[in-house]
């Protein structure tokens, strides 16, 4: 096995738990921290959206504003990333690509899948981990 | 890439491969395979109860009970974990944190998401492989 | 850390980033790339069939006739592979086992679990990657 493969593979596995810690972040609505996954010029767009949001700081009134829905109607919301396909490339910044399943609990109730999506990020690392530098989300 | 770092690595792709294993075996109902794969004082317990089982021998006895439920109404059960969180402990144990989407499938009907849950695991290594010591289930 | 785990652990990887790209070649109906996956002898087979389709060649036939149903009526299918269980052989082919929950969204609508499989994989190396030489889908 080469050097080259088990970098990709270290770079691989690297990617799986970051999505993991930052994904629960947003779940448990630690927004600060979540948006914190975000580079200082970050930006977040989705299909629905006709301009993304820039800036780590936008990000996060975006969020609190978009959560607010949810203080009337409480619903536990689980963010299920799956068939992640990373490439690293040339300039240091990691492609990637996966699907998410949305899910939502509401009190007493089964869970119910809320929209399926394909996450594109552009990763980049930042001091000793992994930030979030663009996140384009196409949903179904 | 340090050395280190590939340990941590080796580490999270083998909690995936032992979750794997560990959950089919339950889904297919090899109970008492699947208590294998508690250590013999490992521990089970979830939101939804005051206490947790304690011991392998008593959770096999909880998950055939448990299973009792099934006999009457054929359904094939699957666990799905993903976003999975490892955090090697300094004491060798490993904490490992996921989302588990459980679906069932009835004969001749679609699946349905049956609970949504963020399971909170300990792990240890005994002898070639991983067992779990602890597990603590959040219901949704 | 031995030679022996390292390999192991980069075939896991690998396996899942293989995973990832051939199914969102699926998902997408990108039908001959998918196909192209599979060695030119390959088959698959689900339990709802009572033979495999054999060759790459008959595949592409079988998944274009496949996906006329989706003509009259759109719907974006995701396949979602969870709980990778790999086993390298001594015979340098892969046995790879998985979960495959598949989601089906109509435009407006939201996700439904169309299915819940087990598919069971032989994998072998071809070139600088992996293809998939039989596939075996168990539906629940």
């Amino acid at each position: 096995m080469s050097t080259i493969t088990t970098t990709r593979d270290a770079v691989y596995v690297e990617v799986l738990q970051f999505y993991a810690r930052q994904m629960r972040r947003l779940d448990e609505r630690n927004l600060a921290e979540y948006a914190g996954t975000f580079t200082e010029d970050g930006q977040f767009g989705t299909s629905a959206q006709s301009e993304p949001v820039r800036t780590r700081a936008k990000l996060l009134d975006f969020l609190v504003e978009f959560h607010k829905q949810f203080e009337a109607e409480p619903v536990q919301r689980r963010h299920h990333f799956t068939m992640v396909d990373v490439e690293p490339q040339d300039d240091g910044t990691i492609r990637s690509t996966c699907y998410a399943l949305v899910t939502i609990v509401r009190p007493g109730a089964m869970p119910k899948a809320r929209s399926s999506c394909v996450v594109h990020d552009v990763l980049v690392r930042e001091g000793d981990g992994l930030r979030t530098r663009s996140r384009h989300v196409e949903i179904d």
